[in-house]
């Protein structure tokens, strides 16, 4: 359940982090947003970034520690961009979307400043490290964006989830807005086309070389639909008519 | 290759956004942005909310029109939150950057106006659509924000390709026998399509109803060719022959 996930943000120091961090968390279902010591909170900063999510922040929890925060959280997960020097299980943010998600119960998952991240102290109350990959050589991930990606990979979970429950407790139908062709109506359509194009002279019969070859591997690619074939069809009888009013004035 | 990703930001008013999707890019290791019709570019709190990205800021390149900005781009990814009315090819960002990262060529990722997105009209210049799961109920993504999703899927799947290149003793080298056709041929073949329906009396310029978008919708999905745009093009340039030959003699 994605009200179950507290997304805890520690020692922030620019409000406008705060509010993009709320609208990220909005955008992708998530509610439950937990704050240790921030510098300036509330501010209007954070609510002009947060636009539209700043219900999030009106709910949000202050801590005067992280050891508070952490209540009636059963699994914590840290955020960091950075390899550890100390071996800590370390988790992708998929894996701790699903892991996360397994969890009936509240848990949370933690970021950290925004220059420094996370103390070794506070990591070690962490079960897991979740290490969002990034570009060796520029891991200055800002920390709204790391939020960001670990609620997008829960809401990518979290909408699974939902389909495999759905799928479970009664079938889903899938209305057919847009039927695709049928194979007679395709093949239909493919001998129409190769007589059009033999009356506008573009393919001589006696020198056909590969071009309905060619032509079969293009709109096979397609997987036409039924409205697309009638429409290419009414195309091809309009250029035929074309040669036809050629002839008869000839 | 994550270099030959060209992200292009669509009519951006707030600087700040441009700046945030700059650092977001290069967390995550892209460098190429292109830029149409910014508000205010450049701009300082651009480069301050780049923090570290604004090379990528210096190097950007800026266009009057969006149909410039794809220039040398082969595939081309409209992202969208919201579901559109018209039936598009629609991806995941996982999808995506799947795709993105098996072309050779240039490709673009594209991302509208803060308010309002990419516009239909922009939209059919898109091969596929993009659309990033989102809360029903509050779908307000920030741009920079939906740049780091896909940047950050990019990621995922370029270290995905690094480790079974890796783990490949002899590297594969993909010959192009098939190079994809160009945005701008493309553009010139619908151009010279729209013309070629005129010519046949199938278009009506004073009532062209959604007939080209169809069009460009049918043909999108295919990823033509450079040999196919050229096939096309003859057959066009034979049905246009045969309505001369028809106005010649009357």
């Amino acid at each position: 359940m994605l009200n179950n996930i507290q997304i805890i943000l520690v020692g922030i120091t620019h409000p406008g982090n705060i509010g993009a961090a709320a609208r990220a968390m909005k955008t992708m279902g998530l509610s439950q947003l937990r704050l240790v010591q921030p510098k300036h909170f509330p501010c209007a900063e954070a609510t002009a970034r947060a636009t539209g999510a700043d219900d999030i922040l009106v709910n949000a929890q202050c801590f005067e520690t992280f050891e508070e925060s952490l209540r009636n959280c059963h699994i914590i997960f840290g955020a960091s961009v950075r390899q550890r020097a100390i071996a800590w299980p370390t988790l992708t943010p998929k894996a701790c979307a699903e892991k996360a998600l397994e969890c009936a119960d509240n848990v949370a998952i933690v970021f950290g400043r925004e220059q420094s991240g996370l103390t070794n102290q506070e990591l070690e109350l962490c079960n897991y490290l979740v290490t969002i990959p990034t570009n060796p050589t520029f891991c200055s991930l800002n920390v709204a964006a790391a939020v960001q990606i670990l609620a997008y990979e829960l809401r990518i979970k979290h909408e699974e989830l939902k389909i495999k429950n759905d799928n479970s407790s009664a079938k889903t139908v899938f209305p057919k807005f847009h039927p695709p062709a049928s194979a007679e109506a395709i093949a239909q359509f493919y001998q129409h086309l190769e007589q059009a194009l033999i009356d506008i002279d573009f393919l001589k019969p006696q020198n056909p070389r590969q071009l309905m070859r060619h032509l079969h591997r293009l709109f096979n690619r397609v997987q036409l639909l039924d409205s697309e074939v009638s429409l290419l069809r009414g195309i091809l009888t309009a250029a035929q008519k074309s040669v036809q009013d050629t002839k008869k004035t000839d």
